[in-house]
């Protein structure tokens, strides 16, 4: 039996199928589970897609974050959803059964010192869904009603569920409130992943000037260029070829905001490197082990400027992203960047697919 | 003879062909004139094109402002530059002959209170280009290099010279450091004159949701329409109607970014009403007389930030401008705002054109 | 009986003191009605002290605002709270009986636009306490337990209730998280009522170089000098003489920021041309009626900064308050600015005094 | 003979006494030198008083940091000046002879990338004094007139020279506009050496509300507390001790702000781990090598924002600290942070006192 978060009421009703992870340790299963019930604040979502995010590459793979941070097994993990609501909670207003629903997975506690001033991404006990509670790898989930994001209902639903990692790139893009150096800007993304693949197309998006890109994998090379990058520099070339192709094409000042997707020490110091003196860097994609930097170089005489990037700012990245997909060049793209879309039973394969880099971003189809 | 502004060295050379306000009143006529030579900080630059500003319709029309603010006559006037550089002064370093370059019209002293606040553009002895000193409607102008703005050659000397006002626009929609809501939000400006029509280009290749313009004058809606406006009202419906649409279209919300660019005292209600609670406004347009505004309902009530918008930031708003022009898309719709190009002599024939609004922008071409 | 807002439970148990509005129109009385129960996520709280809100004036007099304002009577007023948690509904966990709280009184729904995006202070479907639903002069009040900030049991429970006001004049000098421009910097409060008394002390403390004030009334104005005002001035006397006093005190710049707190027409006038070029004005104080204002040389060649203020960051401007009142300076201050401390059942006295400006702030004690 | 920086004029006028690097390697002396001649746009300026910075001493002793980066002996070092105007060139128009001026010691192009977008501070071809140029230990000194700030002629001369570490710490505190979390919140300073001593008293002038330190040397220990302080912790002790306290003392939240003044990379740790989520961190110690951090844990999770310190932003952090230095308690506290008061011919016995950690900040009198 599936253990839920606390939050969620357990009911004694119908089963479902769901994709589970049964122990601890590298796989997972599809297994009959009961059906969640949604407590007084919360709503039940039937899966209309899921997609594949790297957090639940790790949890498939069970590496040594997965086994640190995942409290107890059998757990349902997903979260990047696009549901319909077919439950709600007593006490729920602003939902009704039919709404058609994605999730923001981070669950705030709405009253800790980060909540209270207006940082609830990073809320001191958050609980991620798919993580510290039953994610959305089933036929239903249960979400607090707050974190039901609602869509137009004739959105895709496979670009419905990808909003929440494209609210991490936008986050990264646009970390606080006073950030306006976007506008006419050149812009560098190391790591061409599906995050960073979103960041270009943002980037592009949002009126960025001249947008580079680092990547080693031929089908994010090509489809960086295809979100809009004006160049893809493979790094592992001549040692400073990388940063030098980039201060020739910015009349040698560097780009003014760097995003880091990778996690690889070298793409700290290669984006620092490319950095012009002020700029600003984002740094989303995690590095598993202490890195070393020139702190003196890069930081004190650059006079940079430095954002952990986690979670996405709630809810203004939404309303971002809702903006960004109402606009058809935008949606082509996004389109684009999911390059599988298989049945959840396919799970194993579009984990493989992802793993040996074959896939950007997979979408996952609700049949069992 | 024509005096020059301080600052301006006068030589004994050549002369030249300048269109000159020679009384204080109405109207002006091309002159013959010693040309003038630059100070040792200075550089001369030969007319490529320039363009019609407002300020100089006012001129032109010698209105109360023109009285109190112009300080001589007879006085060279015009400041929308796109000229070549053909002599530098002696202590200029940073500019050679045969550079193409903009003018960036205010003159700061760099020295008091808001010039060392980072806020040159509002320089408290501001000199400004054709208003406090001769202008760039001659054969030859000089100005500080500091305020000369290096262009690509390649560049259409009709879309360089509206460099400028281009920066008004987007120091208007991006007034400072701290605004990053254009990214998905929805935006309206009201008044589609040449800087409103540039303001709604430049909110939409920054990525804005919907974007709303108010205007009467036909020619301009169908150019407004081209910018990128998702809708064009016509404020003189019924009472209310034009806020009733944008509510509507907003669900229910109003619009996150107002840009006022008529000076119409109801385009000022207007905005306000249209406008979702803690949004912002900015005011570029000039009421020419008080304005009465229901200060609780527009601006506490609703928390609302308003901007007053003079000149461009310097020179912040000049790369985001270049950054912006580099987008061919972008540049396409600047050809079809410069709705005429005129031989410099038909001045008199273009400021008819711009007085019956049957022209958005008139692009000057240095035929005397 | 005393209707209740949505929201709060009503039950049937024992009686408790409060002060109602009876009747629409002046006055109030001190009724005996049922003690509130709290529902599931609220606190019930015994009233350590209260005092008195501009606003609660306005319901005292039954003007033009409450009329139209108010929704049912009879109704407790009041909002400004200090006591102490006596009751906590079923789903509280952030609270426990004993704990000593003040309201923040602005309810917020925590799923509009402006909820969602930072803004829960202007909340679209904002309820406030004591004016949309029972207030706070009563022995026991409740209240939502998100809404409910504890205290150091030690805070003196008088300056533990003018948290709230305090909060409007921290709001009103640091209006959003870009700004930082006191420190070092010239300041112009106009009007020292009770929020711009608060305000020149917050001023003081967060390091403004000068602070201003404008004022009429003698005991306001002695006040104004204890919280730490250089200047204060009379703004009755010859035409610009204010306004030159500033000039020449700030080296003929002007100040950097204007916090409105009078809602006087001609203060509006005075502070903005008080004001430096580039500089800031918050706008707290109603003005009851249109006012007019020559924008084009108060905001737009000025390029000034407006902010309307509304209620207080939630719960930024908390922290902050929470902040200042550890330094026993500040508290000192605040001392003085509660002139008078008087029982409950003084009620209409209390507001003879406020009426008639002969007191600051008065604080009220649960004496029925 | 001394070589003179570019853009000083050299004069075959009258001899001064100057304190000279002569030669490659560690130490000085006093020399007899030209007297140097202001350039158009420079003012030459008579000493009244000079201090020690850090890089004084670095190129006292001739690190490696020296030795790679001073161009050129013999040259005139020192920068923290306080001088009477006694020359002024040709275009000079601000300043007259007789001013009481200080320098910003970093002579910024004007027309690089970062100085056209309001970073002067980071100009790409900055020149500093003493450093790229003949600085201020000497009898006279010229630099350029925009440099040059004027001070009250009432300001105690010492007071007036450290102006230029204060805006230092200035700017650490309030890196960009966009900064107001002083206000009320918590604040830790790792190393009190003179620019921690200095930011020390500037966070509590500026209203935060605990000041932690992190120190070891005993006299610095005692400053740190007297210039306010509420805690300084020896880092020394058990591992986790200092982070453990601070915790405690912050409600188990950690200080919203860090300001890293030591350069050792233990402190870059301690003040990460120190930081609430979503807090900031000012870098400004130089560590000299690169450091090791553990990015996940400290920028990511933490979603933490560092901002690189050099320079002080031009020329805002002057009014600052001017507004600052109005301040008798404030400029109480700078009085105590001089320790020592030595006539310059005393330089190399001041190195020493600093070197052993005797000496917070040596003021230099012109006596030779």
């Amino acid at each position: 039996m599936v253990k839920r978060g606390s939050g969620s009421g357990v009911g004694e009703g119908p089963n479902m199928q769901a994709f589970v992870k049964a122990e601890r340790g590298p796989g997972g299963e599809i297994r009959t589970v009961p059906e969640p019930r949604p407590a007084e604040d919360e709503v039940r979502v039937a899966l209309r897609a899921s997609s594949i995010c790297g957090t639940d590459v790790h949890i498939w793979e069970w590496n040594a974050w997965a086994e640190s941070r995942i409290g107890r097994t059998p757990m349902i993990f997903g979260h990047e959803l696009s549901g319909e609501v077919v439950e709600v909670g007593r006490r729920v207003t602003t939902l009704a059964v039919g709404d058609h629903v994605s999730a923001e997975t981070h669950i705030a506690d709405g009253t800790c010192y980060q909540c209270r001033n207006g940082k609830m991404h990073i809320c001191a006990n958050v609980q991620v869904l798919g993580v510290d509670r039953d994610g959305v790898f089933a036929e239903y989930s249960v979400l607090p009603a707050v974190n039901a994001w609602r869509n137009d209902p004739k959105l895709d639903p496979a670009l419905a569920a990808i909003q929440e990692p494209l609210g991490n790139a936008v986050h990264a893009l646009l970390p606080e409130d006073n950030i306006e150096d976007l506008a006419g800007r050149d812009v560098l993304v190391t790591g061409a992943g599906p995050i960073g693949l979103l960041a270009i197309a943002v980037a592009r998006t949002l009126g960025a000037r001249r947008v580079f890109a680092t990547e080693v994998n031929p089908l994010r090379i090509a489809l960086a260029k295809r979100m809009g990058a004006d160049r893809v520099i493979d790094p592992r070339g001549e040692e400073g070829a990388a940063v030098k192709t980039i201060l020739e094409e910015t009349e040698g000042r560097g780009v003014d905001v760097v995003v880091e997707m990778s996690g690889h020490p070298s793409a700290l110091t290669l984006g620092f490197e490319a950095l012009t003196p002020g700029g600003r860097v984002s740094l989303l994609g995690l590095f598993d082990r202490p890195a070393t930097l020139d702190v003196d170089a890069s930081l004190i005489f650059k006079a940079a400027r430095v954002h952990g990037i986690f979670g996405r700012r709630m809810f203004t990245t939404w309303f971002q992203v809702r903006g960004l997909l109402e606009k058809p060049e935008f949606r082509a793209k996004m389109g684009e960047i999911i390059t599988h879309r298989v049945p959840i039973h396919d799970l194993p394969k579009a984990m493989e697919l992802i793993e040996s880099q074959q896939a950007a971003k997979v979408s996952l189809e609700p049949r069992w």
